[in-house]
């Protein structure tokens, strides 16, 4: 989390009109796939304004904490997480095509997560898609969804690079499982795939398998952790391809740890929609006046990367600790 | 989970063969894509033969359990958990096509998931594909890939049928997110989306959003939970799609709920592969004779229709709890 | 806990000078018995000023939480939570001696139980034992104290009445166990005790053991849990004596739970105390000057309440997630 | 954790009499102080024969378990838990007099807990009460007991030494409170003291306090944990006294922890006793038959040891995650 993000988040977002959401029709009327109706039946209270606690204005919390954890990770052992926008609509940045039906087979996607920097990631603000040609495009369709006042989806892919062997839980608490669990907590997430993902179900075994090689020597690297006797080692093994997403039987064995999220259009548009009263006594039309925003993926992005950087620093505390006493039994 | 569901999960496994495990080889070389590696990683210790603790006969306890939750959502709600394999290796039930490029957007898909039953599915082992042309042909595929000592990954979609309103936390325990949680701590799982999943984050909002509409009186079932005070009441609403995978804000809106899991080919084949000495030193060519599966998905079926059950009895316990309380408040 | 407790918090605190805490030496030495030298080992930072997150000021959160968990219980079950101040120093509301060595067994304090309100109490304010007698020799002890700069410690005794059968859990959860654990998390607790407690371990089983008789059919009261079929039942026993407080096996009986937890002097005390210097190169006398509080215990007695009612209203919670699933599956 | 202890926790036993337990009369009065009635008012289910779940058997689990937690303590840290009978029925290896009115101002008390060892203890077998004396007085008292088919209860004190600083959690889970709620959790007992305790609260503050001092040099001892830079380093204060029982704010200062537990005279006695039927409709006397244990205090040494050990090194393995972390930082 750079100090840059967090500003253009506030940046993003200063428009806001609150009080747009204060009309008599939403006291009656659910907005189709909003949490008003959900939320309702739960709790038997509607929030006055709005959406309320659902609103994912409480990803801030998640935001700020995330800025410790990925400062934690990357003074101790370099850990770096980026994750940047890699389709909004149907634009994507490295579509599966037939020659290249998977992703984590296609040599440009894999060589970009080698690559891949915050920093770059910044220069593509606001939509944070690190092409400038399909920046461009999905800069363009986000342009005329807003005239149009739809909105879209879009999918972020995230990196964590220089990840220590040997974090997650064998069984409930895979390390995908947590990651998995930690993004579909994010608003407005309807899917998560690690490595090879979903198109990786295609593959044969032989092709899927990541044949193990011997490292190279870590390169010297200005941190405790590559000298502390206390630091985990790093591996003495690589993968020569990374269908595996950095993580076997839940555990990760130190290549980058790659995944996917995916995000639904935002339910709140500018146009007329079709719905019914709380009580089901009545249809009718809605006309949502309310502040909307047509995609919000680039804004995702740095939600993304905190989540991520909260899981993997639970898991390397967890395992630190093994390692570290293990050490005082055998030294 | 019927009763005939574990019997043939023994069935398909009975001809084990451990001590094919047992070679000096593996000893000395990790299997490519196995935990074996990232175990001894974490650990610091090996299995003496096979996988150990990293095999998947792990998941015959959340079977069990499985099977008793099933049960009491069954005789209280009515509720019911069915799962099929939707693909394997490239053989899909319900491809995405140019026309119907979301599957929460197919008429014939989304008709699947209203009538399925469990009996239905089991009258397609052992494959378990709901669909006899499909279903052929994926029994030929892993034929074929038995033949050729390799593997081959698939997908699995589970339905939750009559599920009560209100199940779900609103923040960090969004259902979804528990139930990828679940779904991506079984072993060779990578992907995991709820509802439109993927393709929905292609759909403009206007399309995505699902209309509310007045829900038809529920008819009288012969169970508690349609007359008894203290059953969560059911929803005075329905939605005329469901790309929201019946949860909104992360919390049941008593739409069906279904999702789509990705599992990788199975890491265990017959066919020489290229590794490495676990210590780096050395690289080779590891000669595997051990039993293989060529495919794990149809076995995969229960044990996701398990998790599933897990998950929303735990979530209706949590809930049941508030509503009970509060009608006690009330009343 | 009425609205009066809080605000009577508020007025004994009113005389706040955290500057005085602020002062050089205090940098140099912790002070003896405060938290001071072991947040320092733990965290390796120091708060700049006084005793900074291990004030007693956090449990001003439990308390507000508290107050809804307590109207909650009386709401649905009729629970009652009420605490005082047993002992202050050597001034006890019902010593222990020769003739009475339990206090389980005291035909007077176990009336006292009986019949206490949280009025009575808080007409005792600003000590709140409820005997006029020994509350003014307590106000004299805590005068006198204060007079010299020095402190004492104390006990509360607390009540729970009216608490439906079942809450609490088999093993490592039993209810006890919970409310130690809370109870021990409130700042300057020493000890805990349950029912006989420790003067009850000197008795013999057959005096200790609590006979069940049948229980007088339940009074007619104004709440929804006497009539609703979701309410948890009454029981239909009662035991004659309750040397158990109300809960055997880990889990309530539906007699009153009762239990005492004790409260060490102060640390902060006006007087010159002996102590060395963080690094330990040097030892010295410590000058405190800050504001001090002779006696904490009349003031625990709201934090005692508020930690009684979370624990309690989660176990009904539990148990009453359990008792209206069985009832639908029964129905 | 002795290899001796659990041979003699088998030994003592060995007389078992399970089907003592199966009689009809069981079947309709639930036995006194017992959990016959609480857990079928929890479960609505009875266990067909004797406690069932409720059996102090279930204690053999946490055994096994403290007896590792033991031994990792012990070689990374050098910690010992060393637990005895203190106190049977009356008798007591150290009672409060009006000159001692605290144990933890005791000389002699707080020497036995400096130069106490499990090899000690066991020397004391069955009693576990490392005083020759005393011990003989309470073999006498449970003999006396077991004849006259009655039961008594007693206190066990336990210690752990050489504990690092720094374990424990500031607000919730303080160290004490998690201890109180492991003991607590132990069948059969009603009470927890750390330090002072209940005897403490009469003190003054200036008593009380314990005034820190310069710590001598560590000694040098064989173990890993006295050299490695990752090993959390030994404290450069004591205190002079130990009234805080080595807990300050919930965590630890490096001084001996100890503590008191209170268990109740068993339920079980071999003498008639009143009681009702399940159903409240009839009262009567049930005649108990089955084997009997005059007092479980010796044979819940080993018990609360696992406990201490269990709860100690969790709270360990966190604190040395935050301290190796800190470690990498600042390195």
């Amino acid at each position: 989390m750079t100090l840059g993000t967090p500003l253009s988040l506030v940046v993003m977002n200063e428009d806001q009109r609150p009080k747009d959401y204060g009309n008599k029709t939403m006291d009656r009327y659910p907005r189709p796939s909003h949490a008003d109706f959900t939320y309702l039946a739960k709790y038997g209270v509607k929030a006055s304004s709005g959406g309320g606690r659902s609103s994912a204005r409480e990803t801030i919390a998640r935001v700020a904490a995330g800025a410790v954890a990925e400062k934690v990770l990357r003074e101790t052992y370099g850990v770096e997480i980026v994750a940047f926008v890699a389709k909004v609509g149907n634009i994507d940045i490295c579509p599966e095509t037939e020659e290249d039906p998977v992703r984590s087979g296609n040599t440009k996607f894999m060589e970009l997560l080698q690559t891949i920097t915050k920093e770059e990631v910044d220069q593509f603000l606001p939509v944070r898609c690190p092409d400038a040609e399909v920046c461009e495009k999905m800069t363009e369709l986000i342009t005329k969804l807003k005239d149009e006042n739809n909105s879209t989806g879009g999918q972020v892919v995230c990196v964590v690079k220089n990840c220590p062997v040997g974090l997650g839980e064998p069984i409930f608490d895979k390390l995908e499982a947590v990651l998995a669990h930690a993004m579909l907590s994010i608003p407005a997430t309807k899917s998560f795939e690690i490595g090879s993902g979903f198109s990786g179900t295609t593959m044969k075994g032989s092709d899927h398998n990541d044949p193990f090689v011997s490292a190279p020597k870590p390169k010297d690297v200005d941190m405790a952790a590559s000298t502390s006797t206390s630091a985990i080692p790093r591996s003495l093994l690589k993968t020569r391809t990374n269908h595996s997403g950095g993580i076997q039987g839940g555990i990760t064995n130190g290549e980058h740890i790659f995944f996917r999220v995916g995000f639904k259009p935002p339910a709140t548009i500018g146009i007329d929609q079709f719905t019914a009263t709380y009580d089901g006594s009545d249809e009718g039309v809605l006309a949502a006046k309310g502040r909307h925003d047509p995609c919000v993926v680039p804004r995702a992005v740095p939600i993304v990367e905190a989540m991520a950087a909260l899981v993997i620093l639970d898991a390397l505390m967890i395992q630190q600790s093994r390692y570290s006493l293990r050490g005082l039994i055998q030294g």
